[in-house]
C-alpha cells in the first residue's frame, strides 16, 4: 500500500513538471481572431495574453461600432484561447491523474 | 475497498456539481479594469467575458495609442479575472480531490 502511494506520488511530480512545461508553451502559441469584414484583427496566446489589436482606421469613425467590434471579436479570441488551453492542459494532468472513476470530471 | 471507491466515486460526483454551480456563477461576478488615467474602462466576468469597453473620444485621435491601451488595459482585466476564477475553481475543487499527497498541484 505504500509502495503505491509512493508511486502515485512520484507520477504526481512528474506530471506537475509536465502541466508547467506546457504552461510555459502555450506562451508560444498564437491564434488570431478576425471581425467578419477583417477590419479588426487581434492576436492571442493560448494563455489568453493579448499580443496584438489592429483596428482599421474606417472603424475610429464610429466609436460605439468600435466598442461592439472589439468585445465581439475579443471574446472569440479568448474563447478559443481558452479551449486550447484546457485541452492542452486537460491531455497532459489525465496522464498523471491516479486511475480513480470519475476524476476526469475534474479536467472539464 | 470496494466501498471506500464508491465513496470516492460519490464524493467526487458531488463536487463536479459543484464545479459546475460555480462556474455558473462567475459568470455574474464582474471586474472593472480601467487605464491608469481614466480614459479607457473595460468591464469582464470571472468567466473571462467581456461585456464592455468604454473608450474616451480622445483615444480615438491616435489609433496606434488607442491599440496600445487597450492591449495594456484587457491583458490587466483577463489576468484579474484568471486568477479569481482559478482561485474559485481550486477551492471548490479540493473539497472533492481525494487525499494523495501532490493532488493539489494540479490546482494550481
Amino acid at each position: 500500500m505504500f509502495g503505491d502511494l509512493m508511486g502515485m506520488m512520484g507520477k504526481l511530480k512528474e506530471t506537475q513538471e509536465k502541466v508547467k512545461a506546457t504552461k510555459e508553451r502555450l506562451n508560444h502559441v498564437s491564434l488570431e481572431e478576425k471581425s467578419s469584414d477583417d477590419l479588426l484583427k487581434v492576436t492571442i496566446t493560448a494563455n489568453r495574453k493579448i499580443k496584438s489589436i489592429q483596428i482599421d482606421d474606417s472603424l475610429l469613425a464610429d466609436k460605439e461600432q468600435l466598442e461592439d467590434y472589439l468585445i465581439l471579436t475579443l471574446n472569440k479570441a479568448i474563447e478559443r484561447a481558452t479551449e486550447v488551453n484546457e485541452a492542452e492542459l486537460a491531455a497532459v494532468a489525465k496522464e498523471g491523474m491516479p486511475n480513480i472513476p470519475g476524476m476526469d470530471a475534474f479536467l472539464k
